[in-house]
């Protein structure tokens, strides 16, 4: 089970209200590799995956759930002092339709999260791909997302939130060399 | 932020490999009313909702987390000591070709989580009115579940788990009555 | 079955031909809250709905179907003289790529209308409850609409249709009591 | 607008509770080439058809409710005796955690239905021609249903209804031979 | 199996970066009625279908794929000197998020391919009619971008591809004559 | 462009009627890890990806359609000969009553493929780890279905289709390297 404990796992700032970033920044609340993506996929191998990996998917799963609350935030911060007008220059326009300034697990398009996003094989070396697959991926989508804003507070976090990533796929490489040893050891005796 | 804390809401046991109820079961991890639509529904609304429901919804929707984990549990130890045809038997052959024995975001049949399940409109009451909504769906679903299978320990989880949501429902009716008080307050003043 | 009389419920009128307006109003057509998602819903619950509360079902039900024809016809008011051009600056033009002037139900970004978005659980309190809070996530969404324009023609049908849904969300908390009055008479004898 | 009325458009009877056809026989309530696809289909093309083929879209669009109807009751007759286990042994199991006996648009398999199912271009011809493509898939659907049962009762409801699509089917390649002949008229002067 | 050979079926050349026309043409790529559906459409049905239309089946599945690709330069060509700024003022901006400039199976509005655009009855009548409506979309698609561009140059791949769609209508509608009079004679006989 | 040779990469023989393997085998026909995902993925990344690795995309994408037609091969031989009986036992059913024997791109439950299954970042190393997490998965899968038959001769083919996987695996994981060291070469001048 989880506590919930009232901070940021790093500060957020935005310098101005944004809603045409804040447009683009929630593909990582809802898109295909974004935050959500990254906690669900990481808690749910937890089951099938060798014991000596579980810490580390707990620990990364639970990471994610902290940046996808700082992207919420950001999201929050870019848009809820925006007018109906500049939501709709924005291209806000149709998610104010449907959601006004909440919220919604959906990509930059506007398409719905779906779990088809992701994947666990129950194979530990598959799923340890899969998960290297996707911290690089996250790492590239903020790379795009720091090219589309000049708005330096914001691009602070966001570039917290690349390396981190970084350090998770170095993670996982080595989890993959670890569970390739000891397969190699097995096979030896 | 989370912290994760190594241990479960309430006790998971189960009294025999059963497949065929994992199977049914899994409706409550990845299906339109389970687990995690109610988590992931409650902590997003968080950003637009009246101050005063913040802190319901982060209760509830770490809870849920807490409910998933449960869930996950269950199916992991439903399904552990389940062979290929003992599977196949109980109709989780296709899972098995896709995943083997790792747990998915899908429901019964098989469908992954999509985030159209759940909604968020930035209006108060038609979000704690989905919230309620939702709570009674979760309802009638672990009711169908406990229907479905004859495992007393199994049951005893699964009306724990019924009885939180009862209690989830009648705190959000709580909420909505704060809000249309306090919004009859406003109108008079 | 169902007869077609030809006429709207309510008289539709538009002042100017606005498709950016019709982007966004396309929400009530194939969105997650729109009148198809309304009409489907309920009709879909007739058949396991206690038989005092199918009728109200049904009214509605073939209510929302007006409603959606209502809906239709503005689109189309407001989009058939636009040209390619006014289209695409209205953020049409993926539409025209696939569609033409054609409708379709989609949301206001444009994404295909999914059953997921209803439900139906068989248990009579959890199902009036969807239908309530759907009936005021609509009521939301023409509020959100009618702060998107500033044709009074327009805003004079989007005001009735809001009023509809206000009224249906009354009928069924109505039947909810009925419901839950009809169940404590039973506990007692 | 539309106006219920209180009958089916032809007798369902079916001879014995039997969810196993139950299962199959949803395809024509909420799959690809079932019912609500026709409905929806045709009567969303109304208003980029040429005015003289609108008559025929309503007409159309109109029965497939009322086929729809009839389907819907078909499978709660089927349905709507039948224990748990009954469900279960027929492989409907998850819909019952999900649904209970209760109704949803899905297909055969579970997956719900989507609007991705249906086009509409605004090129009459092109709209025609998936019209009759529709009533062509649904012809087959049909017939694969009739040789799933051996229940007379519910192959006499089925033989109706595919009928009706032979004859849809050839009401649509009238309207294109007919809206082609205008064609060439025009080119002509 | 397939032989890739480094050429186009037909030359493709842009006049212009473009981003703008890109977004609209994507929907060739990975829309309804794009090349993908046609070639996946075709090449599936090929094992069900009467032997003397495989061959037809093979050979306009095959050359889909040959238009898949036509298309795919034709979007590279039009974004590959796009500015970040260009993409984003051409509507770009949330595919810029999630992918570069790479492409990807959407339609124009970003919403990602589904096999549920495509059919396979089993039916070799109703399959075909499947593939005459699915060229005649086709070739509407292709006469909406035509009139979304005025650039020259690709406007003759467009119009090389509409007519590649004519032809091939008009050989499945020869195709299901064929069927049809081999049904007729078997009845006689 | 392609041309269509008619010929297997590799022979497939099966021992017998077998609509329940064929049932799991479709997994990767249309499933998340199957041979159109592979083939889709590959060849839609090659407008973007560096020069050097073009042709390896291009080689992998075209022999994946090979597979993608040796499946298909299989899937039919193991139903051609099934009665509806055999294919309902199989949990074919559903299938039957919407494509009777006819193949289809979803996956062993009956899901269609959807495109969130693949990506294509535009980063060169996001991508050949998405490639060589696609290959991982594919190998797992083969080695569940390898576990679900006991048919020596359909054994033998996947085997051929699972050493592929471990190749296509190590040829992107040598491009990967190639690219970084490239990379340095570059940071070094």
């Amino acid at each position: 089970m989880w506590i919930y404990e009232k901070k940021l796992q790093y500060p957020v700032r935005v310098s101005k209200c944004d809603p045409r970033m804040a447009k683009y920044l929630i593909e990582q609340y809802g898109g295909a590799d974004g935050e959500l993506s990254a906690a669900l996929r990481y808690l749910n191998q937890r089951y099938t995956i060798p014991d000596k990996v579980i810490g580390l998917l707990t620990d990364i799963g639970t990471e994610e759930f902290a940046h996808l609350e700082m992207i919420a935030t950001m999201v929050y911060k870019l848009t809820k002092d925006a007018t109906v007008e500049q939501l709709e220059a924005a291209g806000l326009g149709p998610h104010y339709s449907n959601h006004d300034r909440a919220l919604f697990y959906n990509n930059a398009v506007g398409v719905p999260w779906t779990a088809t996003y992701i994947q666990a094989k129950g194979d530990p070396i598959a799923d340890l791909y899969e998960d290297i697959a996707a911290e690089e991926k996250a790492r590239a989508t903020y790379q795009w997302l720091i090219d589309q804003t000049d708005d330096v507070d914001l691009q602070d976090s966001l570039k917290f939130l690349r390396e981190r990533e970084i350090v998770h796929s170095l993670r996982f490489r080595e989890a993959v060399e670890l569970l390739k040893a000891e397969q190699e050891t097995k096979k030896v005796f």
